[in-house]
């Protein structure tokens, strides 16, 4: 069995979880989770971060409705982080845009390459 | 221009950097930079992260010779996670595998869904 306890945690009790659109393989975006959130995501199969700046636990989607369904959860080598393939409804972005990795640094320059969905 | 000390670091001085294959879109793995890491990985297109253990920097695939080609570097909303798209020589995985993410819980179980390259 898998047991959330037997990841790797830093010194806040948390590990870094990446979300991937499971059909498109793109980068959504990178949060946080504590064994409570992994073990959440893996029973309710809604992908559930814990918010740093809120100290609660943050079910993705929750307020805007765009929620993550978990595909499949991930751990790497080192246990000491996650890879979650989702299914993303909506921008994954607060800025709305789809993924949170949407300025490229390119010939020494920041450029926005995402506009925000409609 | 760019400025590697805009980033937000954590208290280590530390961002995490996932790495992704620019092709496949695999994810490969997650290590972490700090700002002269970033700055040598765009003036070198090598990827190179800071190790934790080793407290050094850590030009990938230095010993291994499974290098990361730098594609493009970007950068998340909050500016505290990089994107590193690369193309990978070899595993990316200390254990020989493609990605450091072979470990898959499935059913509540753990399942080692690749093997190691030849």
């Amino acid at each position: 069995m898998f047991d959330p306890a037997s990841l790797k945690y830093d010194a806040s009790g948390l590990i870094p979880a990446i979300a991937q659109d499971a059909d498109s393989g793109e980068v959504l975006m990178m949060a946080w989770m504590n064994a409570e959130s992994v073990a959440r995501t893996l029973k309710t199969g809604r992908v559930t971060y814990w918010s740093r700046s809120r100290q609660a636990f943050w079910v993705k989607g929750e307020s805007s409705g765009h929620v993550q369904e978990l595909v499949e959860l991930r751990v790497d080598c080192d246990r000491d982080c996650l890879l979650v393939l989702v299914r993303q409804t909506g921008p994954a972005c607060h800025t709305n845009r789809r993924s949170c990795f949407y300025t490229a640094v390119r010939e020494g320059a920041e450029v926005e390459i995402m506009e925000p969905v409609e």
